[in-house]
């Protein structure tokens, strides 16, 4: 293990953490928020303070970088920005225990949106932004953000290890030949969409609402302003939020494809055309569905929309509680939340791409079994799908399979209901933020032990780094000396 | 497609299913049952008739049979022989409907278990017989239980084709060089099996009731004669039954390995070892949650024995309403619902060999991304697993996880709560019978509507055949013809 390049980029990450948090420094003064802000300053400090320290140690780093060293960094770097970026959560008293204020953080950065706070309109508008902003800043990833401003290692291979590791989805191809450059595209990208999407919000919602709410739907995190998330705003600025919701759930590398005008691509990508045709039919049949418990068939429309768009791309935002909807539609929604977004967008999940694979693994196998003397391989696009891809598919899905029966068993033991548990794994894993039951839109995840908390936020960031990084870091194999 | 070969061994089934049909009709007989007696007799005749269609529609079928015959065989013999032997309890009109009656034959025939009669007390005696003993005969397979008797194909591939899709687990071995000979081996230890859980029972219980609760015990089917299920029995009884439900839980092949004194392998096979272990550990688990429940620490112990031995070996008699416990524990027996027996038992769900394959197979894959370099194969008992073998397996579980998703939003319209349907897959899926809530120990299937009814039925199939013989019947290029 290269421990001095580790903690370089250790280092670096918590200088950035330092800097991003200065703006909500900033709103804290503006506001006459003392304690906020004496908070702020306490946390900005230390992660400059602990940088420094990192920054001495890893002097003289050799530039060398492995999956391992990939795996381990990116795991080890969440759960070091989590525990930094709550201590303003915790020091300013807003959220007075410190396992919730890191249950907080951890959603926050991996853009899931479940709370532990009840009154969130009770909260200072310092610790709002900076709540908000560590989904946007989680959508896409330090790592990815510094890969693309940092001149990390010499070699290619070096940064391809670190945004593989972060970048969600089942296969990172690189848009263009330098890794660096792929980083710098992606969140070119990501600022361009975020910029249109405040443009948008701002014209029917006060600057900072409107910044917090954008923030909340380009990192498809969900955290809100009001205690009932998106549903006092107008209709305007929640269809707003439905349409910026699902172009964010969209593999960016689509994007890049539309920039450069090959359309012909775009139109022809089976996981947009999965993605695109289960939105509209589970808009459609919950619409049917839902139609009596509402005026008029587009208040049912629209309400339909919103749900679908959020839970399908993991953001979390409400505009009714769906947990009164009616079973059918529950269970629509129970599916999308496992189901999730593109690879390579913010959305978290299980990936579109994932689940193409393992329902053409699954016709396969069926035709395998009918003529076992046949070698059939499964495309993609048109383009063979290598075994190793598929093999890893179905071993992910197990891996997720088996995460979700522990978590739920164990946070069983706080007595709640099978929907109410099942439904928060789920919620959690999956980055999406509100589940059903006691852990519905109308409630929030304070009802959980410590230790249910840790294990979900431990569940967030396994969902988040899409479950390596995080096992990683509790395999014996990493820890021994050579 | 070999149809003429498919006809033969489909007449075969029918006429096999018409004898086993005669000791229900002298049961109504002596007991002056004259409306089920006709029942019977009306089915037993259709059976034979349409045996007789079969056998004359055969004449001079070629023996050469490939995997695709094997696998619609054993699906359409299946459906076939639940569409017969349902016929005495939709014309003695004591299940009136026939989506009802096709349901619980059903139930029986894959031994899940799961009833849609809410008043089992008011059977004829008959009737409860054919209930009971269709788990018996479901439990090993009557194509099995064909191949045991009859001489079916001139080779040894033949009749592999059909044991493999008929018998529960990734994979058959041969115990003895002939697979005539292994199918009568396995049905031999059954049935001595059978006949000392019958010596145990009729001890403390009428000696009708201890053979038709035989029956439920030995293919770990569940269907029981009394409202209560086995709650009023002796603890003496519900003792019995514990120990043996586990004993038909575990490969039959251990047994074959025990009669051979090979006791070093019996010690050493990690399915035994994983299967005992999950055993005692729920156990124990079970017990220290639900203590405070009952009257004192043996009672705990024993309905926490009972209930465990019943949910993993997927039988699904209750000797208490589990509903009502804590929420760890039913927790607990949800993940044992989709764990199983082992494989080469007469138990269904996912099964002990697949599930110590997954977990090996997730060990796996995380030392492989950190090493990527590193060639690792997956051993059992010291044994190298053929590759082909873990992508099944987890092929297997992707198909069994798209199954569960797709049925439980289908039932999902009839507006149950979704622990209610998310049980009930799971509870007629992994052939166990009862599930939580509203289709707990203390309710039954009777509330769903009769498309729903059908798709669990169809549920059942599929798991105890093991997914790919059902899907097999759908499958487009099975009916193609070349």
């Amino acid at each position: 293990m290269n421990y001095k390049m580790i903690g370089r980029l250790l280092s670096l990450i918590l200088t950035v953490e330092a800097i991003f948090m200065i703006p909500a420094w900033g709103i804290c003064l503006a506001d006459g928020a003392d304690v906020a802000a004496r908070a702020f300053l306490i946390a900005i400090g230390l992660c400059l303070a602990v940088a420094a320290l990192l920054y001495l140690f890893s002097r003289g780093a050799k530039r060398n970088f492995f999956a391992k060293e990939g795996l381990f960094c990116v795991g080890f770097s969440w759960v070091l920005m989590s525990v930094f970026g709550c201590l303003p959560f915790w020091l300013s008293g807003e959220i007075p225990s410190f396992v919730d204020a890191l249950f907080e953080m951890v959603s926050g950065f991996t853009t899931t949106g479940a709370s532990v706070v009840s009154n969130i309109e009770g909260l200072s508008r310092g610790v709002l932004y900076w709540r908000s902003f560590s989904h946007w800043l989680g959508g896409m990833g330090v790592l990815v953000f510094l890969l693309a401003i940092v001149p990390l290692g010499s070699s290619d291979g070096n940064s391809m290890h670190l945004l593989r590791a972060e970048s969600p989805g089942p296969d990172v191809g690189k848009l263009v030949p330098k890794m660096r450059q792929t980083a710098a595209v992606l969140y070119l990208t990501y600022l361009g969409l975020t910029v249109i999407t405040f443009l948008f919000l701002v014209v029917d919602m006060p600057a900072f609402e409107a910044l917090c709410t954008t923030f909340g739907t380009a990192g498809t995190g969900g955290f809100g302003l009001k205690n009932d998330s998106i549903a006092s705003y107008s209709p305007y600025v929640q269809n707003v939020c439905t349409v910026f919701m699902l172009l964010f759930g969209v593999n960016f590398s689509i994007y890049y494809l539309l920039l450069l005008r090959r359309f012909r691509e775009v139109f022809a990508d089976e996981e947009l055309r999965l993605y695109i045709g289960v939105v509209l039919g589970s808009i459609l049949l919950i619409t049917l569905n839902v139609r009596g418990l509402y005026a008029s068939i587009w208040d049912a429309l629209r309400h339909a929309s919103f749900q679908v768009s959020s839970i399908m791309t993991t953001t979390g935002f409400a505009t009714c509680d769906f947990d009164l909807w009616p079973s059918f539609s529950k269970g629509i929604l129970l599916i999308l939340m496992v189901f999730g977004a593109c690879a390579g967008s913010t959305g978290g999940g299980f990936k579109i791409a994932r689940v193409l694979l393992v329902l053409k693994g699954i016709r396969r196998n069926i035709s395998q079994v009918l003529r076992p003397q046949k070698v059939q391989v499964i495309r993609v696009n048109k383009t063979p799908v290598d075994e190793a891809v598929v093999a890893g598919t179905n071993a992910y899905l197990c891996s997720y399979v088996v995460i979700v029966i522990v978590s739920f068993l164990l946070i069983s033991l706080d007595g709640f209901s099978i929907t109410t548990n099942f439904s928060a794994v789920l919620a959690c894993f999956n980055n999406i933020g509100p589940g059903f039951d006691a852990v519905g839109p109308a409630c929030n995840f304070s009802i959980y032990s410590p230790l249910s908390k840790l294990i979900l936020a431990a569940n967030m960031l396994a969902g988040r780094l899409e479950i390596f990084p995080i096992l990683a870091l509790f395999s014996k194999s990493l820890w021994k000396r050579k």
